[in-house]
């Protein structure tokens, strides 16, 4: 018997309010992703989480909300997740996200995008920056796969690129 | 606008490895599950956690595992699958299988899974038991909602009473 | 060189409210593990916990929080904790509780305290009940190491003769 | 009766193996965080977690490590932690590094540092930056308390003057 296969996860990370350009550029991101066959997995509340899921559910896809709360009572997800996983562990719940996924895009974003960037990198998962943070140090840490893209096609592209 | 109704999610918690009567059982477990329209949450692994995810599968159901590792590599998800969360917590991991399940059925199992259902009634969520722990102290804690079931079908129909 | 010895770690599991009994048994269980040079650890809140800082202070000994909040204004550790860590992930702390100690002493309880047991012998970490949880399943898995004391001196000979 | 005042705690972050420069400024910040009388945090590994908690040892200050793994076996403390907290979560303790200390000073460092940089700004903690990492968006998130400092002794001092 031959394993079963599982589709493709694709995390988006970006802050949980953003104007409107940014929004529009993560539900493309979202649009895309779905049309492709991956999962849309986010951290489950809005701004660009929300724009994310938002696209994927347009075009038929499945979206996972990973939350910080405990309950819906703590975190309610945005009305485009599928599945609500309630972590109850605020924060640290970033760790989760790029665990279970298998790249990451980030779009813009604030200190919460930032630690996800770095976490993602700290286990080697490939990530895509879209206006998102620079960040340097001197001697850098080797071995990093990242990616500056600068549209929501590119960085989808880069994604799935990065992961087959 | 209205809200999204997100499906319920039904939690089936039990040991990583079973017998053939209780993998039987699981797998029934995860059938009606998935039949009456809700999503099937697990652990990931093998045993019980296997056999529900493979009913739910045998229904077209859809199927979540929290798995105790950060990787696929450090804890494979079952073949039966849709969406692995690779938490990166051991044990640990056991709080969220309880916080992300509307009900949980324990079925059978080890210290894990009465970890589990302290885990759900320390925080109300109802519990459903099948030939599975029992537990007494004096004076007993106030107003869980626990029921003991007998087959399968009974777990299940109580499970979906207990949320609806 | 030779490795330098870290002091043995005792934790105390308990309810976060308790009556004026268990309070004192968990006081002089406290006092018991501090005489001895250990470090006293629990869950950092009220009743037991607070009972069993309040004995290790007592003889001068060390005493470890690790509360559920994200911050001290989430939840706000007993007077007797000298350290006090923040995990922000609620009752999924319990996990790092057992996992912390050299082993684990539960009194009275109620449904934390019966996970932290559950978790504590899922991973092969003793466990002394005094006035606890009593649990039962058949055929129940192998192995756990399991003693029931009768009094806080037992209780505490108990815990020192299972890690020496 | 008054509240008991608990010991600042000061966290120090940064990659575990450094060259011996990074070694000794690490060791010159234990130091001085012990000779201040506050309790050093760390990640409880090697590199400049291990200099900074030999540095206050050598003060005969109180050294915590929140180490990766489940176990002694799976992440051993280097030698100079008194306290061992085993958060079995991997990377994800880096959230409770940051949330347990009053204050961060980053050394250097790698991506895990970088994550822990930026969930200590995520929550507000300020955070004293040596020789550490840059990062930049536009438009930067609001009201973060960054400092740069370009000593081990401007390090602890401004450390200090962020809590006090």
């Amino acid at each position: 018997m031959t394993e079963r296969r599982r589709p493709k996860v694709i995390g988006v990370m970006g802050a949980s309010s953003c104007d409107a350009q940014v929004f529009h550029t993560a539900y493309q991101i979202g649009r895309l992703i779905a049309r492709r066959g991956a999962i849309l997995l986010c951290g489950g509340l809005g701004g660009v989480m929300e724009a994310a899921a938002k696209g994927a559910k347009h075009e038929g896809g499945l979206t996972i909300g990973i939350l910080p709360g405990s309950s819906e009572r703590e975190s309610p997800p945005n009305s485009f997740i599928d599945v609500a996983i309630f972590t109850g562990m605020s924060d640290a719940r970033n760790a989760i996200n790029v665990r279970s996924s298998d790249v990451v895009i980030a779009l813009w974003g604030g200190y919460g995008t930032l630690s996800e960037i770095a976490l993602a990198l700290k286990i080697g998962k490939p990530v895509v920056l879209l206006h998102s943070w620079t960040f340097e140090i001197s001697p850098r840490p080797p071995s990093a796969r990242i990616i500056i893209a600068q549209t929501p096609e590119e960085a989808v592209e880069q994604a799935f690129a990065l992961i087959e």
